[in-house]
């Protein structure tokens, strides 16, 4: 299977997402030709990554680097959400500036979805917006974080809370690197592209039900279905680079996601970001056939689907206790997509039938967060 | 002398400086109006000021505020330059979040340059970007700092190194609260009105010359030279919002200047912003005049005029000692200007003929501050 590549055509940058095997033997040349160098000028670049990545892939990069006479400098930070911390960033930051890299020099984020987020928003915000190339690592950074431009850090206060809009000069997505990738974190990805179907794509959903397996294994069906992945997201975010409309419907699922993945406290132990949207989606869905927007069979099908895959769907499925439902609203509420007292949610009206709507009440959400919460109590 | 505006018209947004008198009084009504809003949407203001401008003026703000009925949250942070830090931005991040401000709301910057900063990139980083009104109080924020959208805090490895660039939905200028700023704070803005001459307006430092002290008066001349500023700024950014091109001029003064800053520790007590430019312009037609490429009489001229409205002009004008030359190059050359080993300079080539110099030799340079301290030794 050869390389593709996706284009994301914004207002004022372009810019192209690189899938395929092998990659990393080809990065140096590929982020010469997208820093747009001539060979006398001598680029530098920070390699963000974090421990688990840096001992399975720094050194193949590094030495990469080096044949083609680049000059790096590796920045690795621990793995995990609680990276994306405020002392992490000037950590990450201050380094780059000790280093004395430019504006011109660039930044690489070479990790999975918290090293995209972590990396682009140093890139973006020192000397007011560095160079910056995407190297996703994960199946979730390779189709969703890495393409759009949102990056960020959490607050006390709720997660990427704090960021920017900041695009890349490349996303470099290697798909061989996807098999030193924990089953969990793989079907975590997955459930990102579920997401995708259920949105607006409903011909993609019965397509995955078809080939999970194969695009599990590394076939050329892997590829492709990133590819289709990272097209429709591309397509969303070149209609609404800053959400100010349709790209709050790649929220489907997360408002319920974020809630869960707040309430057991980001422990990668109990639930990972992709498993909470998995469950979130079967509870959007579920909440949307309660208001009798759907059919509850097409619910099933779906939930059918992510089990297939071995994906939680249920509350019940998640490791130890959960707050009561009180508890639970109040953490929406939080979360940025809130606006002044309306609740917003995707909902949806059929399979890839997905709306944004407005103006829920947060009462019905209670009372359907309660039900939830009984049956598994 | 009735109220002015200047429209900055950039690619995507477009928006007002607003100068004139009393402009404190009829801020809730020009708030409301530029963020087209609804009667019924309640929007809640964050007022980021320090503690010399809180204790002059927040009352009275508030109080337009409350009478219309608009919700604020005053943060006040300490005055001065180390406010422009990672943990005062935390401060400020935290105090936003934990009041609940949503997308939707807004952050005034109500003070001089320094919170005009810090407030800018908080508000363009919290939510990945929160609505923005810039009210600057100082002579120096209201024709410079406050008109082009660079935001950002410090870092120990130089000025403004961590940052964005973000555009406000307005800025208000109240020519009247300038009666309240000390007078070596107005001279430190004026330096900045005498460099916009000598970019490129030759009538204008003529203007300045023959009117500097009606402007220093609270006369009508005064709000006539902020509009002329602020206009001149605002064509220089509309051609260049990123800073890739002519934005650079705007740096007159500033590489020698930025040196001195960080020389004397940024202690104000020595040296302030303004007069660190008065004296870096001086450097910078003094080189010009080494280069041969202007008359020494030129900045015989222009210093002539700085001194008389008070400025600071030579290295001897600083209170205490400086360090040596090799020392305050390698300052220069960590200011973020730098790219690679060839220095950037604004020079000139005869009264408002500057021009952006991109290959300078570090040994002219060190050449040239080795005869000026030698002077004061």
């Amino acid at each position: 299977m050869q390389t593709k590549t996706v284009t994301i055509k914004l207002d004022k940058h372009c810019y192209d997402i690189i899938i395929g095997p092998n990659l990393i033997a080809q990065a140096a040349l590929q982020i010469k030709h997208s820093l747009q160098q001539k060979d006398s000028h001598q680029t530098r670049l920070a390699i963000i990554t974090d421990t688990n990545v840096a001992s399975l892939h720094l050194e193949t990069l590094q030495k990469e680097f080096t044949k083609n006479k680049i000059h790096t400098v590796p920045i690795v930070v621990e793995t995990g959400e609680q990276s994306k911390s405020f002392s992490t960033l000037q950590n990450v930051i201050d380094k780059i500036l000790s280093a004395r890299l430019e504006r011109g020099d660039c930044v690489i984020a070479f990790g999975g979805g918290v090293i995209g987020d972590l990396g682009g928003f140093a890139a973006s915000i020192i000397r007011r917006g560095m160079n910056f190339i995407q190297m996703p690592t994960t199946l979730l950074a390779q189709i969703d974080s890495s393409v759009g431009g949102k990056t960020g850090i959490n607050s006390k206060y709720g997660k990427n809370l704090i960021g920017t809009f900041y695009q890349p000069q490349c996303v470099i997505a290697d798909t061989c690197i996807l098999d030193t990738l924990p089953l969990r974190e793989f079907r975590a990805g997955y459930a990102e592209m579920v997401k995708y179907g259920l949105i607006n794509q409903p011909d993609f959903f019965a397509w995955l039900e078809k080939n999970a397996q194969e695009i599990f294994s590394n076939s050329p069906m892997r590829t492709e279905a990133i590819v289709r992945s990272c097209q429709f997201k591309a397509d969303i975010v070149a209609r609404d680079e800053y959400e100010t409309g349709e790209r709050a419907l790649l929220n489907l699922g997360h408002t319920f996601g974020h809630m869960l993945e707040t309430a057991t406290t980001y422990d990668s132990n109990r639930l990972i970001h992709g498993e909470a949207v998995a469950i979130g989606m079967i509870l959007a869905h579920q909440f949307s056939a309660q208001l009798n927007l759907i059919n509850p069979a097409l619910t099933d099908r779906i939930e059918k689907h992510l089990k297939a895959v071995g994906l939680p769907t249920q509350l019940k499925d998640i490791p130890g206790t959960l707050p009561d439902a009180e508890t639970l609203m109040a953490l929406i509420s939080q979360d940025k997509k809130v606006s002044q007292d309306n609740l917003t949610f995707i909902l949806t009206r059929g399979l890839g039938q997905s709306f944004i709507a407005k103006n829920v009440s947060p009462d019905a959400v209670l009372s359907f967060l309660e039900q939830k919460l009984a049956k598994i109590r």
